[in-house]
């Protein structure tokens, strides 16, 4: 090749869960394996009436070049949510991000040298794991147990350049930080001046409770906090949003310009004419009442279905179950076998930065109707009892 | 500070172009500074249709994740587009892209090294070096004429991660370089096997004769090639693509992944049912046209107003005039006398990697109506009599 790759491009890869969907994608296989929301819960009409009210009323502003930071009434809307949910911050600190996803390449640009440690969740989201190598850090995985990671364990990460966490119904481990978990989690990563990037896309999706106070409360200055619209509204227009601290702000929003300008200024009007009215209140309820539906039926199936020797903790909120298999079991090997079975789920050895478990898999109970959850679950039983 | 930043982002900096525009943006002040599309070309009626449309026809598809190379058909429409311009892509090379600043935002990431050398052009697109900056390459300028970077000048470069070059009324200079220059550019960068980034903003808004086939079309291996419908549709959109040789997609593809998963897919099949039946074919025309008279009257009020001692050559496309001012002039200690005077420019030396030229200065002709454009050119002429 005439091209000669950058060292950082070694640490590029096609993301395994997207390989998996390929081969899963076929009609008749039941797939749990995508984190897709259901499109069921997207709101249509309410986009349908927004898109014509924005190219109404404002067609040249939503079609031209805009700033870099977001559009003004949708940064100050996301300040005043965060603020009722406990954090303390003006709308010059938010910064409108095309997806979530590109608020960890933001954080990532401007935080990590080659060879900076970063401390991350174990098992953690992938995409945050693509998004931060290849600006080639040395992950240090924090040990966690079922309510979060473990405040001590982060002793292992003193003097990385942060700590990058899910606390509310993790992708992929569903699991939930109590509020012990968090005030003792925050007060050691302070002690350590242990900056964290706090990534929250799943929050609103609680089944029983809101979940506690995001971390960011806790130390604002040593916070990130990344938010997303695509679970609350739809993932296609791809709109999320950075919140930083004061002093990192213009470098973010510096590396954001570098990267593509501004995010749409007509996906980001059209989702302000959405919301601005309070369109959420009443629909994300609607959303969290679908998504327990289909949490309820995935446990029952588990439960009913799985063979002895499995385990899992019911999430109480998000779109995930983790199932841990028996002792020397390899996801991988058994998701060709699933997926004859009419079935596909995401082996759990994708979600590590190292030492992965094989033994684990990820089952999202969000994108297919409670039937297919039922069909599907009694697939992989099958599966795990003819070759687990 | 809690937060340790990453070497490279000593290396980003606010966009000057931006600070300008914050000081310069106030009313009454005629603004020929931003390279600002002129709204009244955004296609709004067709847009509104395509949106109601997509959202009638496929709201599911729309709002939903969707693959990170781009929308299928509008992957084939931009391969089918460049095909008939002289190029021999498929669909498979095409990435699309959240504006063409994403493309040189990956392009940079996917290949340059700390320290890689990098050619640009002097000048060249500010956006370019903002993009690439932070990679931490060591950029070599090539000197150029009128007619574009001379083909010697490139000796320089050997063993340079690329050559990045805008031939098609490039921004800031206007300049479009001609078949024959386009053709030793080309043969010396082969001979040298410097690949190639090739960037086309402005290639459809030409006003007499299109211009000559794109470098890509000479040297297909060693070429990227990046396109954008900002120009031609509206900028607010982001959308852009990025046409590479086959070795160098996959790595484009995960760099893309990392950074947004995927462009929007609502603003993707919004684009795509615009532009589907022929609908560039009357609207670009139109575009021209307008762009056309405005060019017009620029260089009619430069003629009538410049004092002696100034040089300009006449764009035949796109969008600027680029000034350069008697020997010892300062253009950006020139401009806070010409907001004064109630007009705006940019200073030309944001445009240089290196070395740059102060007696330089880029003017828009497409933003401002030709009767402000007259006042604008009056104020600056006024202005550099008084102080140049």
């Amino acid at each position: 090749m005439t091209f000669q790759l950058a060292r950082r491009a070694e640490r590029m890869n096609p993301s395994i869960i997207r390989e998996i969907l390929k081969v899963t994608e076929r009609p008749g296989v039941i797939s749990l394996a995508g984190g897709l929301p259901s499109p069921d819960t997207f709101p249509v009409e309410a986009m349908r009436e927004a898109a014509q009210r924005v190219l109404r009323d404002s067609p040249r502003e939503a079609l031209q070049y805009a700033a870099s930071e977001g559009y003004g009434p949708l940064r100050e809307w996301v300040a005043a949510s965060l603020n009722a949910h406990g954090l303390q911050v003006d709308a010059s600190q938010v910064l409108i991000t095309t997806g979530s996803q590109q608020g960890l390449d933001l954080a990532g640009k401007v935080l990590i040298d080659a060879g900076s440690r970063v401390a991350v969740e174990s098992p953690t989201y992938l995409g945050a794991l693509q998004a931060f190598a290849p600006y080639e850090p040395e992950f240090v995985s924090i040990a966690c147990d079922d309510d979060g990671p473990l405040p001590d364990a982060l002793d292992a990460a003193k003097g990385a350049r942060f700590f990058y966490a899910l606390p509310n119904f993790q992708n992929p481990s569903g699991r939930c930080m109590s509020e012990a978990r968090r005030a003792a989690l925050m007060a050691k990563a302070q002690a350590l001046d242990l900056p964290v990037i706090e990534d929250n896309p799943y929050g609103d999706l609680w089944f029983d409770a809101p979940p506690p106070a995001p971390l960011a409360s806790r130390w604002s200055e040593g916070t990130v906090y990344l938010g997303s619209f695509s679970k609350v509204l739809a993932p296609g227009l791809r709109l999320g949003y950075v919140v930083a601290p004061k002093a990192l702000c213009p470098k973010l929003l510096q590396a954001k310009q570098a990267a593509d300008l501004h995010t749409p200024s007509f996906n980001q009007r059209v989702v302000y004419e959405v919301i601005r009215d309070g369109f959420l209140r009443d629909h994300v309820p609607t959303i969290r009442a679908r998504y327990k539906q289909r949490r309820d039926a995935m446990r029952a199936a588990l439960e009913r279905h799985m063979p002895a020797g499995c385990r899992w903790a019911v999430p109480s909120g998000g779109m995930f179950f983790w199932i841990e298999l028996p002792a020397g079991s390899d996801a991988m090997a058994l998701l060709p076998k699933a997926v004859e079975r009419g079935m596909a789920f995401v082996p759990g050895a994708a979600f590590y930065a190292d030492h992965p478990r094989l033994d684990t898999l990820r089952l999202s109970f969000v994108t297919v109707p409670p039937e297919l959850i039922e069909q599907g679950i009694a697939a992989l039983a099958q599966t795990l009892k003819e070759h687990g």
